[in-house]
């Protein structure tokens, strides 16, 4: 059990892209059901209701972003890289 | 045990993708949800709520293929496969 | 307990399609239910709606779809096999 | 304990259907859920919502035909099988 | 502590059946839901409700039959029966 | 500790009807319910609507008659019965 | 802790009659629920509705049942009796 | 921790009330907020609504009952008592 | 940690009030909701209104007295008392 | 580690309180809630629905008071005291 | 880890005051949005809802400040002081 | 491991904020839902509803204030500190 | 495993931030939708219902800087710096 | 197991950005939400939407930007770091 330590790391990496996907899933889940309905009760105002979800959606995505940053830094430039070996 | 490392990161890579996949499927079930409704009230509108539909699904689909990436990067394309050895 | 990490690996081929397959059975039944609540409203847009419906669960699918992929990876194509031994 | 590494495939195979089997059924509920609903509104939309549910419900229990197949393989062709003794 | 595994062998089984079980109970009560509810509204469309909701809950039926399978399987035709002893 | 596993069985046993009880338990509760409410809206459809009530809970009875079986099975016709001597 | 199975088969007995009780305890709920305010609704429909609710709760008070079978049959006639002592 | 199983005991016998009242509280108190309502909207049908409502919570209660019996069955009359010694 | 089990009792004794005082908590909760509902919907009704909440709650109540029992009996009456020390 | 029993005391007396206390505020918060939106509908019912909701927050309250009590035992007048020294 | 104990009645007190804020913060949170609503649909009524809403949340502050009272007492006047040295 | 008692003070301080924030978190979110949405709905009232909102919030901030007063007092004044070195 | 304790910390303060975001989170949507929600409903009532949203979050962003506090101590200012090396 | 300290670091840095993460989605995704259906419903209003939602959404990532502050300085500026090594 003399590396388990790399897989607990990997496991790390996971678990920080898994809960942010997680939670931004959910959240992109309702502003697509939010820009759908609202073009379906007031089709002419597609335009800025796409243009907000878009925006908005960034935003989340931008969530999801920052676990698969964390996640890449813990695979590819973990700062305890020389303390691993 | 000491092989347990192996199966870790492998289990790592099924909670990548589970979690995110999980999010994602929960989110983008809302989509068609909303989609399949919003044309049911308005039939007319089918255009603009398939292509929102869509693009807010290829956004949340987005989310899982992180996970799948980030699990297809642990399998392989780990980092650290010179040390797991 | 030697060969724990064998069943270890097997365990993560289950979770893998284990979490995804509950999110998409959850997402894909929201689906399922607007299709069916659509068609009963408004049955003359049966057409768009079914083709939205396909649409988006062929989308939901994909995850489940992920979940399988790295669960034959694991069982049968594991990148680790050569170490596993 | 030398052969609870046995056990513990069996209880990855049990997960495996376990997991996708909650899922599926929770979704499946609420096809037929909707389904009833629309025919109590609209009986003479039977045809098209009857169609429509079983085609949902199809790629729904695909969910757990996946959970089911990665159990089978799980017991009866493990590709481990040749570790495991 | 040496036949540990015959019953965790026992307790996968059990989870097999809960599991698919406690899924498939809360998708059945929202089948029954549905149907007695849509008979009060509409009592004349007995007849196709009735139908679908036998229909849709065989299909539930289905995913708790697989759960009973593997269950069997675990118990009665346990592949790694040879390795067992 | 040499015993623990005939314990363990007995968990198993009681897992078994313990969640494909709850599964149950919930869902025969949507049914009562919806039967209840379904006669106080429209009491001339009583006949119909108990009959679908006593239909659906029967085969949501059937799941908790499942776990039953194999917490029979478990106790008293184990498979496992030679070896756990 | 050479007596240590004896308490796991108690609380073995203790998870069978809990587990079921909470699901028959929620559901019943609903059942009474659903009963009192469909009386309220319709007081001239009072003896169907009791006679429904009964019928109802005497099947989820089944569910109950099993799980207290099983839990005298764990304390009183445990199959296991004889290897126990 | 030769006496541990003796506490374990203890703690089925907590867990046996606990859990089932768990359920029946939250089912009682779903049958109480009908009664109440429903007397709310028809004052005269309190009569047979709070019939109904002792009747069924009464049901309700006996699943409680029933975990407590359990629980004094495993303090006062174990039938391990001559084991546990 | 030879006295650890008397610590575990004292923890038995806190679950089986802390459980049943969590149900209970939240059944009397939507009990006192409808009631004060009620009596602003309909003052007039406020004596059965009351009456029918006390008469509830006073069930509910004894859930709670239930689990408080077992706590009592575990500290002071315990059954094994002799065999503890 | 001959000291942990008196923690886990201490453990247990946190327990009672907390778990009491949440199934309280949750449920007293209902109380509160209906309350208030009582008397904004009907402001003349103010004096019943504040008695009401009074009597049954006290009926609330002293579900707390019962883990608080159970804590109080379980630190000031623990029946085991004289064993855990 | 001869001074775990300590640390563990830290714990306590942490779990204590967490759990009830828990509860106690969800259950405020319901009094402020019924009082806010309240007021906003019938302003004239301020004054009475304003004191049944501190009347009400000054109950449900008194279960935080049980918990907060137990965490003192863990921490600053525990009745096992002499023994933890 | 002689020093991990320190580290679980410190995560006992971090679970007391952890806790309390996460229930004031979700009641104060549904305390400022309520303000914006009276006022939304009647502007005039904006006053008492701003007055009430900032005292409930206040009320509730005081939750997490305990929360971080247990925090500060188990990191700061922690009353074991002389038996911790 | 000497410095596992140090880890334990950076786990602490890694808790306190999460739980505290979390609800604060959770507590934060419920805010911005309910403007959002308030100011399409009434636009004319844009100041003050941003102004009170603003105040609100402000009063729940403390929530999360508490536990940003508290992470911060635990990292940077440590009361037990002296003990840990 | 003498780096394992190491991994635990990773694994709380994940923890943080994934606990925070999961808060600020779900919380950003009822915004989303809010803005989507408050410009349908009344698109006049998109520019005073749109500004409220951005000025609410900013606050709830700078949630998400506190994870992540503690999870980079847990990696890059870890204060214990001369004790790591």
């Amino acid at each position: 059990m003399d590396k388990i330590h790399l897989a607990l790391i990997c496991f790390a990496a996971a678990t920080s892209i898994g809960l942010t996907g997680l939670g931004a899933g959910i959240g992109m889940g309702r502003g697509v059901e939010s820009a759908c309905m609202g073009i379906a009760r007031n089709p002419e105002a597609k335009g800025p209701i796409t243009t907000t979800m878009i925006l908005g959606m960034a935003l989340i995505e931008s969530i999801a972003i920052y676990g698969l940053v964390i996640a890449f830094i813990l695979l590819f430039a973990n700062p305890f890289k020389d303390m691993l070996m």
